[in-house]
């Protein structure tokens, strides 16, 4: 099976940095974890049960990571760190309930090397305790946020939803164009990395709107970068990275921009192959190698990095 | 088929009372309607076509209506209309988010009289659409409300999750006891009744907790007989009463107080039909009669009035 050398760089140099930064943020990333278990805890034993599995399953807790970094950038000595603890967890919750929902929706047996909840609770306890976080999201931003905390991740949680729909529209499809794909993972990843920033730093009280306004935008371009990153990898090896098994896009007939670059420079013969494989989900044990074949042919792996590096923040990495 | 006659009444009564209410409220429904079409748009047109058939197709808007006759009575002239008009919105469109989701758990083919959004559009975009009413009800509550009004909404939100996985967890199990019954639905019907008075009063400036207290006890009060009533309509005739279909609990082998009080009544061959009907869901053109006749015998539609009666708000009315 071939491999795309960049990009066991690239996941060496983003597990380094993320750790860099974890051990940096570690007493934060400690209390964030004490909160979010705290905020699991309900009435209904079930639901406990269910969002301990996927919420402590070992996530990389990377959107909390981004508050945490760009609050004690931002700080001063007055500031109240609790604030921010919450409205991390929040974040996280938020990042939570799309994933199980997300998981119901894509039929993924897996999530963060487990069996997802719906594989062993079944959909529907899956939308209802993703309704449960997405509720004690809220339920803690109104406990340490403000109404523009608020704001943000209530626009936030309507673009999330609204990008998934338009990439349920869109779903199998390898004919979409890049527009579609960057406005879904604008919506349904960056915009949440973006949020996770802004929210950090105006827990800070002098804090200015430049400033807010520069994080907004590093997460949204840390966002982009990320998605691209992710997905390119789903196709650059045979092992798993970042907590995913590479190959399970392709097993899901999901649309991502390697495919959308190969679909686009394939012949008819190839385009055939990829009609099968994803708009028909026609796969036998060969068609995965044949993909990763056709995707490094036409150098899809190495052009989705090139986007992700026009987002300009991986670039020390890629 | 039987008829139980007292429940006739009951919704001629009811429908005279929300009518008379509909009148006093009729330019603040109309306020209320317009920022909700307003509040349906999105950037992707599906989203707002799937929102739209839900929550333009006639419903009875009792959440908003409380908002709004909560704020008249408890309003001098110097409050601030909108507020409150948005937040009647806001508990409209989480009540609208849970009923797409219910439906998708339900397996529901119809809702107010037309198809339900999952049989024309299928469960996956029923979930998401129900995500982005949620997000959108968060965006209102940031627009027009204060961090109180979002903390008992958000607290609201919590428990009807909750609750949801408290029935899903007892489903199609005749033989649960009353104390669950009452908790699903104080949970998923009391709670946002609950929350839609409160809401409403909260708008007033000089409003005070007691009134507040008494008003919130109101709703919990209302929504528990509602559901008490509506529960028991499901067995009380052929017609189609309070926009829901006569026998579609029965069909979806939901347990609602006419068959848990039927259930612990019946002799064991009664028992078995039961099981049969309910908990295995084995059910032929004859069985929503039979289901009637030994509803009937045991008198368990009205002992569910004299339930909705110990709330004391439907006295008048059964």
């Amino acid at each position: 099976m071939s491999q795309v050398v960049q990009l066991n760089n690239t996941r060496k140099d983003f597990i380094f940095y993320i750790r860099q930064l974890h051990k940096l943020c570690e007493k934060d990333l400690s209390l964030i974890n004490s909160i979010i278990i705290d905020k699991l805890d309900s009435d209904v034993p079930l639901v406990q049960e269910i969002a301990s599995h996927l919420i402590l399953s070992g996530g990389k807790r990377l959107r909390p990571l981004l508050t945490s970094c760009c609050f004690q950038m931002c700080k001063d000595n007055n500031d109240d760190e609790r604030k921010y603890i919450g409205l991390a967890a929040a974040v996280e919750f938020i990042h939570a309930a799309t994933l199980l929902h997300d998981d119901v929706i894509d039929k993924s047996k897996n999530r963060r090397g487990s069996l997802s909840a719906n594989e062993v609770w079944g959909n529907n306890t899956s939308v209802l305790v993703g309704d449960f976080l997405f509720s004690r999201a809220f339920q803690l931003m109104a406990k340490y946020g403000n109404i523009s905390v608020l704001k943000i991740l209530s626009d936030t949680s309507v673009v999330i939803s609204e990008s998934e729909i338009l990439e349920l529209q869109n779903d199998k499809d390898p004919t979409i164009n890049e527009d579609i794909y960057f406005k879904v993972i604008n919506g349904k990843t960056a915009s949440l990395f973006s949020a996770a920033c802004q929210v950090g730093a105006m827990c800070c009280t002098k804090i200015n709107q430049e400033k807010i306004n520069a994080l907004k935008s590093f997460g949204t371009n840390f966002g982009m970068s990320f998605q691209l990153i992710d997905d390119a990898i789903d196709y650059s090896s045979s092992t798993t990275m970042l907590g995913k098994n590479v190959g399970d896009d392709f097993k899901e007939g999901k649309v991502t921009l390697p495919i959308i670059l190969a679909y686009l420079r394939s012949n008819n013969y190839e385009k055939e192959f990829w009609k099968k494989t994803i708009r028909h989900l026609d796969q036998n044990k060969d068609d995965f190698s044949k993909a990763i074949e056709i995707i490094n042919k036409y150098k899809c792996i190495e052009d989705t990095i090139d986007r992700a590096k026009h987002f300009q923040i991986l670039q020390k990495t890629v």
